[in-house]
């Protein structure tokens, strides 16, 4: 045990995670992606889609045809040991992981502004899988992943 | 097959159709979705939730609880026989009740205005139960819709 404890938290295993915000709904939350992204990497866990953060995708993206961002998307999915998703921003391609998610049998956790108007499908979602939080802070938007991603390890 | 040919439309088998707009998304498609609504029902469908296209929505979701909202459309997607969405304004809605009659097994029929900038998991979805079409004019939605519940039928 006290070897395991003394080992980096790089060495022990890292809960691989789906991070899921608006794409081409809007970018408007890009930094509280970037923060999340950044809260996730500190806490020890992998970000397999991490360019949901990269202030460049859409450049990226154009060079991709609409079926590889698809594929590419759908595998990190199957790969994926949980989702979180920022819900604030209405997008077809959030609702669409989030449901992806819960039928794969993985945890996913849903964070909103309190000043979002949320779906239904996620605010009154009674799949035991799913937690949906509100972050009134950055600081409860940390302590909330952190203690989701403990729930993983 | 003469009886059968002679029967009014309406004593055939009607197609069941869950049809899927954005309601906390924006509701600045809700002359589109009543359109599609009215051209459903001139084809001899029926619209299990023909709630999407009605202006009084809010008013009416305001005094059900979330959980209610959910519940109601998970039971009617279970009751469908096709699903179609206007997916051209962004909504988590939309994109999760896509995901769930693709996973349920039922035909998808995604439309958008060629202005709108759509989803990946839309465009890009390789799922051979999903038909993606953009209508440039009414008269060419009223076409896409025809064919579509003709299949069914």
């Amino acid at each position: 045990m006290k070897a395991l404890e003394k080992m980096p938290a790089s060495e022990k295993r890292k809960p691989k995670i789906f991070l899921s915000g608006s794409i081409r709904g809007g970018r408007q939350l890009l930094e509280t992606y970037q923060l999340m992204y950044n809260i996730l990497e500190e806490t020890g866990a992998e970000v397999l889609c991490w360019y949901v953060a990269d202030p460049e995708l859409e450049k990226v993206e154009m060079e991709m045809t609409e079926e590889e961002i698809y594929s590419r998307d759908m595998d990190l999915l199957v790969k994926s040991d949980a989702l979180i998703a920022e819900v604030s921003v209405p997008s077809i391609g959030v609702g669409f992981e989030v449901c992806r998610a819960l039928v794969k049998g993985i945890p996913v956790l849903c964070l909103y502004r309190p000043d979002a108007i949320v779906s239904a499908m996620i605010l009154g979602n009674i799949d035991p899988l799913i937690e949906v939080r509100a972050y009134p802070t950055k600081k409860s938007l940390k302590q909330i992943i952190d203690d989701f991603i403990k729930t993983l390890k």
